[in-house]
């Protein structure tokens, strides 16, 4: 039986277990990322692992999140990240290089490699045929350290694609259809892996809005193959010698298959609140627009800003709406100002910001009450613009100028003016690694770990007891997201260093009163329907919870990247039923029946709970032996340390 | 007798009182200026005051400050006072489009006019021949109005330029150098008028950022002739119609005088954390920079960054400093990015943002714990970085760019690598003014007065009554600024207009108890030592303490501007002596011995307060009739509204 591209990637790598359906293994980790968000309680967690330096082929630190330093604390984060990065070996973006998928593509993605990485958007990588997957930053400590990455072995769905994409329709669409046609679950536990005649039509920097933003299906990676196209794109990057050519086999077997015909795919939106809310451009043309942004991870390439430029030259956007664009990296910024496309941009009445994430993850740029907002990211959650009851949409670059031309959004094909229809063209040049930006290990400029005030130990859970008991602290709906776990947000994002300040901001955007409850409540349950803990990686949704005092969450279903955060932090994910989310109220007295620690290390994978001394229910834990052994241990910090203090060493 | 230039101009424009030394006069305001966290309460004032639309030749409402729109009310501020420009008859720069002073100059600013701004560096217009005043934005409401701006005579200073500045040696040093000179006192009460032959030798560029940065001695304005270099800087703008030739008669008199030679001009730098605590560079050479900013209202023009660019061309910022430049206008940004500037700045390492104010009010690029900032801007006050125990160095560009190269604080004269002395350079072509970004009066967008949740009642003080008791709440030291106040800082600056909430930050950083004791007592007084309320124009720093009960205060001495802003709030501006001070403890119990309103407005100089009941002193009250009827009335706004309704109409 032939393989898949995705089984070939995960067999070159296979470390520990077998790849097998539903089974979990463990694969070498070629590369780690991180960025200013998750870098640096990663760094603290890997100071703690007690190494003297990064065992990875490639470590990347970046400052992407919170580029405006608007706070002392940031920029002591900034700080501590470059040192962490200069004293372990890595290699440390400094702010305003870019976006770290985007400075990663330029720089350092290569086929063929695996690459963990603490954002959700890692698998922005795939697009270039790299296995890139996203977690927490205690899976990037753990990996940068050399111990493998774990993971179930997905399902792999082909995706077929067929045909050429027609004009004004983009790699954008490709991954909106695919959102438009199924659910922000539908890829929890599977690889996309796209193949196909239609393949070949879509250049590499196309495919890897693609792969980025196949997040948003909660899939656990995509990939494409590497070929002529990828050839093409390692060449003009000035990196030849890392393409490798890889495809599955002919006869490889997929678990599912979705044919996409890329000559039926028009200009789509997702509307809020959700990026699956698609439909075409035509259905909301007309909604007045307060505000259009451009850039991001998915679309804030070289590539992905020419075609505004030219649909924007010699023009003006409308008066009533701002629009902004911050690029994905300073190298496309720079080939934008080289090419003179800077300077018509902004005659056109665009701001131009410094390249970062900024407004989409609410960190500037926040909407105005009451308005529209019409963005080429990829998330648009309610209120990680940084506004509760925000209207934010998400489409292509095309349909986003479209819209900041007529000040309401609008399909491009239906614009009055004469406008072509720019299509996709790489720059003649492009300019090479960001040199005087990123500061590779040899160049390490501090001396030693350099920690402002407002940079904090690592907590740590205790090992987990017999009894478990208290109560059922929050109630939450399906779909709950780390954001409205730990929000984005730059009042909230200063404390990502500083634990015990950051967990008062625990679930705060759903209830005010949580945190308080949570810290005076003797330990307590969080109830969720499901899905619960989609959307960004950021592992301080487990952690503050944690620090909280939480024991597990209950919820119907888990998102992947989160329910592994979960364990990593020593909460039980205890999935239910829907009778049970139906019958378990907030404020109910929850009860172990079982020893809990004996339930866990057991292997046991129902248990059952107590409510109110009054009904019994059967809760799952999915666990295997390894996750079991790390909620035994009260998390994968506490277990990783003891292992070592055993002498078991970096085999761990 | 001769006149002055200053003299001309207020004579020109005087519509009450004499041009006498020591009286008040009140002249005919030819144009206005706001920024974001001025102009809001100045259009709810404006609105209070029931006027149709503005009366001055040009109103101009800019979006500077708060350009990251880091929150929802900051981004809902932008469309109220687009809608209130609109509404009114103001021209409106978006966000983005630049620096108020800096677009006002390449757009607006013309010699012989009278301009008031509601900043403290309106006064940059001063290098240009216009009469420039920063305010409070009441001040700016009323005279949108109609009404005149009073102020009392100013003495002239005759500011005398001899040769020429030697090579790397720059506008900015001939600021620095009265600032090393003189103190941040010396120029209250004061217009410093330059003249001499050096005057022809700089630039009409050149002359703003010094006239800008004449404010940092404490002067009431700056003014250059308007001459043959005007003459080619409004040709070179495309306004050659706006330029009018404008000197001193030959034989005006000053009250004083001093002289400058520039050809012995070297780069200075000021230390922190005061402007005047200015030294040669080559004192303080070699210390470690974290952090380089180059930008602002004194130092981001075109002229100003290219400079920079042509220093750094084909060379590297150093690997452990961060170089940010923020221009100060779209048209700075779009020129250096169309004559390829922008791309060589980024190749150099430079992080490129959007034109803004940005760090210099420590709204972003806050400095790291124990860091050290050299930035181009006018102010180090401690904290305004928006870092407690903060140190920022003030200098020139070409310093800066220095300081980037090596990583140290350097005098480029002692740069290794070989690089010309820049000089002064005009761009080839400037773009014209920024169409595509400023909404003029008749392109409006936006129907009425959009004022999203965050937009409060203006609030208003009940008329001053016969007894005024309360405790000395908080006893400060000398040179107190309005930062102190009520900091520029974004967690602050978001509760602009919403004066309730904003008052929770009222001298905070003096004493974190203030604001809630304030608010719990039944009125009271603060003390302090020398020129209280010196720094930034906002009027916030006399309108919380109003909202929080505060009857007056009791300095040594006051700053002009925030003096005039306590009398238009309704605050008793009293001055004590050395020993008064000395005397008088923070919470003793202070009483005015006379009926306060008749005191007040009996014209009485001095008063008399009695301490815990045990003994006196003299007060000094020096306000004329038009303050003391203010005073009376509860301060401006009520007292303009009382006028209204009493039909005295827009006279008022």
């Amino acid at each position: 039986m032939g393989l898949t591209l995705t089984e070939k990637i995960l067999e070159d790598h296979l470390v520990d277990g077998e790849l097998e359906p539903g089974e979990e293994i463990g694969i070498a980790v070629d590369q780690t990322i991180a960025h200013d968000l998750t870098g640096t309680m990663a760094w603290l967690q890997f100071e703690a692992l007690g190494l003297d330096e990064v065992q990875v082929e490639v470590a990347g630190q970046h400052c992407d999140h919170q580029t405006y330093q608007p706070d002392y604390k940031v920029s002591d984060d900034h700080r501590f990240l470059r040192s962490a990065a200069g004293t372990y070996g890595a290699y440390f973006a400094r702010p305003g290089t870019g976006i770290l998928h985007q400075v990663h593509k330029e720089n350092f993605t290569a086929p063929g490699k695996t690459l963990i990485g603490a954002d959700s958007h890692t698998p922005t990588a795939g697009g270039l045929g790299c296995l890139g997957i996203g977690t927490g930053g205690l899976d990037v400590a753990t990996a940068m350290g050399g111990a493998p990455f774990y993971l179930d072995v997905p399902e792999v769905v082909n995706v077929r694609l067929e045909g050429e994409l027609p004009e004004w329709s983009t790699a954008k669409d490709v991954i909106l259809e695919l959102l438009r046609r199924f659910s922000v679950k539908e890829g929890v536990g599977k690889v996309f892996e796209y193949t196909g005649p239609g393949v070949e039509t879509l250049s590499a920097q196309e495919r890897t809005t693609i792969t980025n933003m196949g997040t948003e299906l909660g899939a656990t990676t995509s990939i494409f193959p590497s070929d002529e196209q990828t050839k093409e794109f390692f060449e003009r990057l000035g990196r030849p010698e890392d393409y490798v050519e890889l495809a599955p086999d002919e006869d490889a077997e997929y678990d599912d298959e979705i044919v996409v015909d890329l000559s039926e795919i028009e200009p789509l939106i997702a509307c809020p609140s959700m990026p699956d809310e698609v439909v075409p451009v035509r259905e909301v043309a007309g909604i007045d627009t307060d505000q259009v942004l451009v850039g991001s991870c998915t679309n804030g390439a070289y590539e992905d800003i020419l075609p505004v430029a030219k649909m924007l030259s010699d023009r003006e956007v409308a008066k009533q709406t701002e629009m902004i664009i911050a690029p994905g990296s300073k190298q496309a910024s720079e080939m934008l100002a080289r090419n003179g496309l800077t300077a018509e941009l902004m005659a056109a009445g665009v701001s131009i910001s410094e390249a970062t994430c900024g407004a989409c993850i609410g960190a500037g740029h926040v909407p105005a009450s009451d308005s529209v907002s019409v963005r080429t990211f990829n998330r648009n959650f309610e209120g990680r613009s940084g506004m509760e009851d925000d209207a934010v949409y998400l489409c292509s670059t095309e349909v986003a100028a479209a819209t900041a031309l007529t000040g309401e959004i609008t399909d491009p094909r239906d614009l009055d003016a004469d406008i072509d229809a720019p299509g996709f063209e790489y720059p003649e040049r492009y300019i090479g690694a960001s040199e005087a930006d990123i500061i590779m290990p040899d160049q390490s400029v501090d001396d030693g770990l350099v920690k402002g005030p407002n940079i904090d130990e690592v907590p740590l859970k205790d090992p987990l007891g017999g009894s478990l008991r208290g109560s059922a602290l929050l109630k939450m709906p399906d779909n709950i997201t780390t954001d409205h776990i730990i929000p984005a947000t730059q009042e909230v994002s200063v404390y990502r260093s500083n634990v015990p300040k950051l967990s008062e901001f625990t679930l705060k955007r759903v209830d005010e009163t949580f945190a308080q409850r949570a810290a005076d409540a003797d330990g307590g349950f969080l109830v969720a329907g499901e899905n619960y803990g989609q959307g960004s990686s950021r592992e301080h949704a487990a952690l503050c919870p944690m620090y909280l005092g939480v024991h597990g969450v209950l919820a119907q279903s888990f998102a992947r990247i989160h329910k592994s955060n979960l364990i990593n932090f020593g909460l039980l994910p205890l999935t239910i039923d829907e009778e049970t989310y139906d019958r378990i109220e907030q404020g109910d007295d929850i009860e172990l029946v079982e020893n809990a620690v004996e339930a866990v290390e057991s292997g046991a994978e129902e248990l059952t709970i107590r409510v109110n001394g009054d009904w019994e229910a059967t809760v799952g834990l999915d666990a295997n032996e390894r996750q079991r052994e790390l909620l035994a241990a009260g998390g994968k910090l506490p277990h990783t340390r003891q292992q070592f203090a055993d002498g078991v060493g970096e085999e761990a």
